[in-house]
């Protein structure tokens, strides 16, 4: 049973039915009735006029929003462990041309209003220093960790108070929501929010993601952007299509839903060996070289996190019984 | 009918097929078992060791061979009315990080060597002048003519000799193999062709175009690039799986086929009516105002293309009792 | 006697001064005195409130002003023999990360706004074309040709009416003013131009040219970019105390009038030889390679300009007796 | 008495003996007698052929070095204190094109193997995490400590292991030669290093540094980028001119050993109160607000450097009688 990445799992059966009832002529890039639909959906689930466009991954979506909140002579505070730091290549330096990430510490990959303000202190406002524009957060953390809408809030109200555009960064916010049991627009918008990166790959859907601008002017530069990175696919409505069936009958949340029950089973199991509060579907845990072998042994796949330390995500297909067998597994080291 | 744009047809029958065929777990990003064959199988079709990567744009194809082939401070030479000069917003300028697009002139969007060598002998080769780096053609060109093998080798001379990389933009590659009737290694590599962007989404495919290295070497920081655009999907078999799916049995060639012979049969009816060469899947038209709405309201649709001229574009499921009313409707003009 | 270029000639007496009585410690960059005083000297000169930094070429006032103009998606209109076109080495595409230049035809390096207005009506709105967002021209042209305030004002309104960005390469300002005999406001500001690149190094200066911002608040990013390109000196104040001096008593005009009436000299023995009106200190004549070598021979320096021509370029320091000699050379050809 | 910048000293007056000197016509650009030695006399400084180019500001010949060692998807090594990271207000990922710089700390601003080697370990080889290119050192360091050529040694080794350039920034570099009495060879080519920015402005100069390639091939691109940059100034002779002077009866060494001597008074007086060694001519102090206000009520300038300290910098023109009075007064607190 792997347990590696949600990004390995195959996609839920309406994605390819979606994909089925798209096969028809219509216009060519976003200009066809799938994506002319998207807008009106997403603002519909937040409560909010908002603009939504179709991208394909993650990563264009976060480098997007931050292009759009701050200019190349700019910087962009963010977690030290940030996957925007770490894990893109380089790409929000590419999309903002050179703007500067500003790295911030904090447990769990969590940025508190403390370690924010201590960090913007500590930035001398002359031209010698880059200035920051912009605030990313990740929500569920990198570590799996949840932010609740009123420290959604404390940050937003700081950004405010600093001229900070605020972005999040919610590749598995599907499993933050799911958990928090809040509305979408208590932990966006309404939290000060201004663009969020909302995920579905990692969610059972195949190659379509939402970058989401709740203030919709924000959005026309950014159709330019997306066009000059090479990402306005010319048959666009294959994406959209994706992402109306995520949110058809909220599918999106059912599949978090899911994912978020099988990781809690494994913590549960698994106590005291879990790094970081399991909040959404990502358990981290403490285990020797010899105990991980013991698990893979059993045939259960699951990437080394550094020493001593593993990382398990579940997904949306995974149920009780799927993830019962590893539960006691854990349980029997 | 619909004849505005070949991005605007339905995928073929064995694009779902293979999506719903790949719909397993596997490792994320590009290490699955469906992208790892992508080389190999057009190494086989190349006849020759090719680095072959998907992508989901052919802007990004080719905005990615040219920065692999032309410094941000060279240039990229290029027909005026190149699709990367006049319809990609930007994009060669974003990747190459503002490398010059330096055009040349020519009829159908076809550079002949004396136009290039033209170009070339205007440029001091100074600080304060940007210098060439590569040379990109189109086959088929913008106005649907091709470039043969010898054309192509004649180019490919003068960019060896003038130490120029050389990339094709294929977005439709494949009818112009179909056309020529000669072997792609000899429209490619073999005429000093150093990169490919081999279109397959306006012949039949979804979302996934291939970019060619025929130095396979060429291939290691694009790898960086693509994810440095944001351009490596996490679920990235899908589009593998789509790519496998045109070269089994030659289904991209036969899909060319298919639209180049309704291309044909409308070419004839046109008789001089075209304004150029009808040697792919597209026809510019001579119509005037009033030709063109007796058209539609027969219920044809196609684009304008400036005054007194219109374009349409064949597609690979249009067969000769598609097309014949359209032909038939332009010879009773 | 050289002609080759204005580039090439000593500086004046006052600049050499200017940097002695600079030679006092003050605060570094652009905190000094001299600096201090920068804006408020040049905001006399155009009767306005203007912003004015020192920077040590006309490369990078000229590429400051477009990326104060111009997002790196967007497009700038120029000249097709622009300097900023043919020869920056690509600096205008560095500044603005990617941004394009448009080219314009026109005789003598002058954009007449027919020809502006046709650029702009062959510009599609679409996310697949670059929008233009800024225009430039070069006063005196390349050519040494000279737009009067009325010109420079017809083009003034058609950016109003397109929302460009108006900027002027004034590398020989000093020399269109001189020509002109017009309030150096009635050129600029009051014609719709919102920065001039004011050069002084051709005219006499050393290593100092202005970039004046008409509406200062357009500064204040371009002070963040100045420091970003590395072009924030830190001993600033050497740099300020020149264009203090080439203000002082109107240094600027004295030099650029002596210059321009050098020209007239050689432009009245040429006559018909002369390919340009000259209307500033370039004079590009019709000579043939015997011809060109006839007046080498005689101890004159200029450059070839192509086949069959030559330019000549008079400095601030040349008189009449300087240049009567080449006057009757030409005449005598 | 002023203590706060060795920017914001006088020059030494053979800089304006040397510009009056090069106050003669001559080609423009690069192309004139002084900028034609300026490789010549460097190699004989350096015992080895070496490409030397003039630039007006330290932070453009670090930036220049950094291009040509590192691609735009690539990183940079660098002190979590060096002043590309923290002072150059983004300049590195300007020129870069968005190159990451990745800390590493140490004390007194300096990087030891172990560092950079614990640093080096952490990168993962894969496309999500930017790899190292290229580390940058600066000698003497932000603190005014110093490298030793076998220190400098010991990290050029570890560059080579890893296939990384080498770049030294050498605002103060002439104090470390004149602290270390070594050849400036040991401290950088045979060390290990490919480039360096040789740092005069703070040492007597007034708008001129050099940029040194110790392997010359590396700055072929490089005078492509310093022209894009807007840095090739067209009377370069009046940069060339500064450089040649300093050069000169090594005058270099004899204003660097003269500040290093001032800041040795002043330390030996300061005893326990230096936050680190005084290797070069900066000293940073322990000093109450209450104590720094005593010192400056006597009439001395210095920053504070947050809280409890201050920095004091000395120059090429003070002498003994100069900084005697600030050593008793620091003495006397």
């Amino acid at each position: 049973m792997h347990f590696f990445s949600d990004n390995a799992a195959r996609v839920s059966p309406q994605i390819l039915s979606a994909l089925a009832d798209a096969d028809h002529v219509d216009t060519a890039y976003d200009g066809d009735a799938w994506s002319a639909r998207l807008s009106d959906s997403f603002s519909r689930l937040f409560e909010k006029d908002v603009a939504a466009l179709w991208v394909t991954t993650g990563t264009v979506a976060n480098c997007l929003a931050l292009a759009a909140l701050c200019p190349p002579f700019g910087g962009v505070l963010c977690h030290e462990e940030a996957h925007v730091e770490t894990d893109e290549g380089g790409a929000p330096e590419f999309f903002t041309h050179g703007a500067k990430l500003m790295t911030v510490p904090g447990d769990g990959a969590k940025i508190s209003p403390d370690a924010l303000q201590s960090r913007l202190s500590a930035i001398r406002n002359d031209v010698h220093q880059v200035q920051p524009h912009a605030l990313t957060i990740t929500n569920a953390t990198e570590y799996g960790r949840v932010y609740s809408p009123a420290e959604v809030a404390a940050l937003g109200a700081l950004c405010r108070e600093h001229g900070l555009g605020f972005h999040m960064d919610g590749a598995r916010f599907a499993n933050a929501v799911a958990t928090l049991g809040c509305h979408p627009a208590d932990l966006t918008w309404r939290a000060g929010v201004d663009a969020l990166s909302f995920g579905f790959v990692k969610n059972g859907g195949m190659t379509a993601e939402a970058l989401i601008f709740f203030d919709p002017a924000l959005a026309a530069d950014t159709l330019r952007r997306r066009k000059r990175a090479g990402h306005l696919l010319s048959k666009g409505r294959y994406l959209a299509a994706q992402l109306l069936a995520m949110l058809e009958g909220d599918l999106w949340l059912d599949n978090a839903r899911a994912a978020n029950a099988a990781a809690r089973i494994i913590a549960e199991a698994a106590g005291a060996r879990c790094m970081h509060l399991v909040e959404a579907n990502e358990i981290f845990l403490r285990v020797t070289a010899q105990e991980a072998a013991t698990l893979r042994a059993q045939g259960f796949d699951f990437y080394d996190w550094g020493e001593g330390a593993a990382r398990l995500v579940t997904c949306w297909h995974h149920e009780a019984k799927d993830v019962q067998p590893l539960a006691n597994a854990i349980a029997a080291l």
